[in-house]
């Protein structure tokens, strides 16, 4: 059975993804991050710490930084209150506890280079880690500056994909369709698409991942405003052609799709990836709009909840063309 | 009429203008943003806000900082004032007022890191808010730093448009002609422009757009430092080949113009767009150049307040030559 | 003689330099900006402060800062003097100057946020002024930190580029040779270079610019770590084919040169632009290598002294070949 | 003996390589540099400082930053010293060198804006350093701030190449074989690569180098996640074809490699080069496969420590195909 499946794919395979037929398992994630898990070199030299807190969400980035700021101050309060109290002033000596506070407080004051004053160091000592603690405090704001600024200015498309693709009717024939629109209020021109299909096949019975690349109606278009559908018309240069609906649910099949733009407010080029696997192809289906005129017709509204909305279709019968 | 119209139209249309058949109004507005509204998801995520307040002015963008800055310290104020007075060394304590406006200004003097120490916390409360505000106001401004960069390090290409497109006499035939200049001591290399005509046509009674690439008679320049004038020739591939003064009129036309230049100082590929609708095409007139010699002949003078000028011009009789 | 000297020059002439016919003087300066005076708009909106900025020399960037910070203290410590010194604690009352020093300090240990207290506010007015002035010194911080990160962030090429260009002995020809050299330790790849040429011609006793495309025997390398020495083979194909040295002396010649290359610290494109005039061309002359291998011959020496060092050598006489 | 090996090798030489016949030793460092040294020019011009403070280590960077502030300290408190203690409040004058100690630490709280205002300055000098200090402080973190995220954020392509080029068996002929792969979590694209050689040959009896640009069997890849082997197969082609081990071993040979990708994390295109010399590359071997199924079959693995992994492996017997 995997031969003839074999012969249905006439296109020959070109790996230039990147991936050999040894990888396994979905290349692309849907976030479109690879798959892929790395190992050996120590794991401090397996990560760049810059990529991690850019990629860290606003929320664990803030929480990373707070509890940073508490276990900095907690640190050097300690520090304080070994070399001793006498030698800060203003300290509430009641009771240890009370103590230890006034010198995290102080900690905290010194950090963030307030320094009211009201407690302030006069030994060697204590004005010594003091003078070292308000310059760490300035370098790690200059650090957390940095941070905020990489992560804000960080290019990103903002593209929606369509969770789906479908096998739907196009000019008498089928096509593979998916569709994406930006849905932030960032500009997007110049845009193209690379969209290539992994699938596999069988060969003296061990599984392997033949890789094909996917012509598409229009692959570059001026301005990314509206949804764009992107149609790869399943003809006999396709490596689908000729799939059924069961081939499509029985293969192992990835569709892995690069979107480039320009982004004029960042005035760089964003990329973003996603993939699709068999189960998220639908066979027999066409989309539905997403984009109409105004009201007042003076303008094009894009509604962006209807990424997904499609209907059943019926597609044409396929033939062979040599019969 | 329709039908005769489209006959008037050879060249096929080619649409990779990311706007389909069902857009309306005008695409591209004067200020080169697509004229798009969004719909459907909630609108948080439909908003970068650095987007937005890179694209603010620098009037809003000042007044939302300082109002942000006085909320904040009235926010604090409040905390403190509920928390007590007596948790702060050298309040005015003669009345409430006084009260609040001591404790907002010990809030400004600790969101600020200014810490006179005239006013200063003493209780755990107080010292722990404080604490946490002084933190939060340098990440404030750590964040006000990275938005002042980005808005200033925005690479802008710093372009003047000529408000309006002529159709000029050129070379014995006609030709679409609007102009553009930098207008800023940026320095502009290895500028291209991309022109397309988005013109309406009525197939069965339906209005549809039909989009067309213009030829450009020069789509490249090495220099963009005087202006220039970009050239479409109407001769037999131009849809507009045999467009009356009334053709241009009554049909709904859009020239979408998009210019790309590489700036020295950004050394980064800054990106404009405008777009010309019928209304703003002036027919049988031609522009008055706007750079001419220095009087001692060493260097060329661009005056920029000529940027509209054009006069009156006659065109040639349009000769269809198949008669 | 115009004609005749038009004859020689058989090259088409190719304008995409961004400069018309009218344009006049030197087109672009040896700095490598062009020579363009703009007018009209009015002169804010002629500058993008940032640019100028950028392009300030780091002492008067500098003086600028310090002046800048001066003059803030002086306006708030005028403030504070006509609000009255009652209103700040710890003020020298002896004299009015003493007064005035000390609000003058007051308001610099304000705008920094230094905040020692010994001054310190304690009326409305005085702490309302010291809030946004301690507000404005954040700000204006801020500001300077993107200034400076600009400004020394922004990509550069730093190439030396020959003071003269030669017409050399080549391949029993001629050609016009100039040569550059990175002369930081910045690492520039896959560099290339566009030669152009300005010629100034008489047509009907009006002088006009004409430009030429010069080719280049190797217009594009990989590693730009010695010097690049560029050569434009002067043979039938050239617009200088058959110029004699008067002919270089008497024209007005403008060779423009732009080189682009990749900077693997700033990962990004840099630019650098120069040219070369009618009295900046030497005729009969070679250039003198300028880099040499080591002593231990482990690797190569770039001396960039040597720049412009050159030595007289004979030209081939030119021979018409239709004789 | 030289004359029968130039007759080996009969690609033509194409030099863009940017390096001359003249250069000598090794071409590109293992860590991608060019090995040249630049004479010449002063030496404050011939570095950009910025580009040094990009490429210390961060431990030295860190370092010069904790040494530069305490010079700065030292600097200023000697300063304070020689104005006079009387013109600071609150300093324990109890003898010469807690006096220092004092102003030591009173220059530090002014120079991080820490000020405590245990110590103040009253007189006027006093008052005037402190406020240059202040200000100093500021801007000297403003550009700590810079260069932090200027080092951060720094595009970098995080590539591990193998330190070891093999000439291995490849489709019943030799190639030339290396790899490379990422080894951090940055998520490369679009990835190229360029490779060249160096060959020295004698020229009567002088050395000269020749170089060739190699072809590979893919240049290009679309995801750059797993390691990429790049082959030059050594065909009639190659420069290398029907090169013995002896020649490998006794021909100073230099591969160059130059690899190009996009990082989608800083929206910029990476580079990274390396070289391999004659005694770097090792006849008769191939590589074992670096990454291989995850155990569920649900993802794959990349082990980087089996970058340099390979066993020996019989080469075809060279024919010379016109015998």
């Amino acid at each position: 059975m995997a031969k003839e499946f074999r012969q249905k794919i006439r296109q020959k395979n070109t790996d230039n993804s990147g991936f050999g037929d040894n990888a396994s398992g979905r290349f692309i994630n849907k976030n479109g991050l690879p798959n892929v898990n790395r190992k050996g070199v120590n794991v401090f030299n397996r990560f760049s710490w810059y990529h991690t807190m850019l990629e860290l969400s606003t929320f664990n980035f803030l929480s990373y930084l707070v509890i940073a700021y508490i276990l900095v101050n907690l640190f050097f309060a300690l520090i304080y209150y070994l070399i001793g109290v006498e030698h800060l002033t203003g300290i509430d000596k009641s009771d240890p506890v009370s103590e230890f506070i006034d010198v995290f407080f102080f900690s905290s004051q010194t950090f963030t280079t307030v320094g009211y004053g009201r407690i302030a160091p006069v030994g060697f000592m204590a004005s010594l880690v003091a003078t070292f603690e308000a310059f760490l405090g300035l370098l790690t704001f200059a650090i957390a500056t940095g941070l905020f600024y990489g992560r804000f200015s960080r290019p990103r498309a903002y593209l929606k994909f369509s969770d789906i693709a479908l096998i739907a009717p196009f000019k008498n024939k089928t096509a593979l369709m998916f569709r994406l629109a930006p849905y932030k209020n960032n500009s997007l021109t110049d845009a193209d698409v690379i969209v290539s299909a992994a699938i596999e096949v069988i060969e003296n019975s061990v599984p392997k991942s033949n890789f094909y690349t996917l012509k598409t109606q229009l692959s570059k278009i001026n301005t990314l405003a509206l949804n764009w559908t992107i149609v790869h018309q399943i003809d006999e240069d396709s490596p689908f052609f000729g799939f059924s609906d069961e081939d499509f649910k029985n293969t192992h099949i990835e569709i892995i799709v690069h979107v480039r733009a320009f982004d004029e407010v960042f005035s760089n080029t964003v990329v973003q990836r996603t993939s699709y696997v068999s189960d998220e192809i639908i066979y027999g289906a066409k989309f539905i709009p997403m984009y109409y005129p105004d009201k007042d017709n003076q303008s094009t509204v894009l509604n962006l909840d209807k990424m997904n909305h499609y209907q059943q279709a019926d597609l044409p019968i396929f033939q062979e063309e040599n019969e």
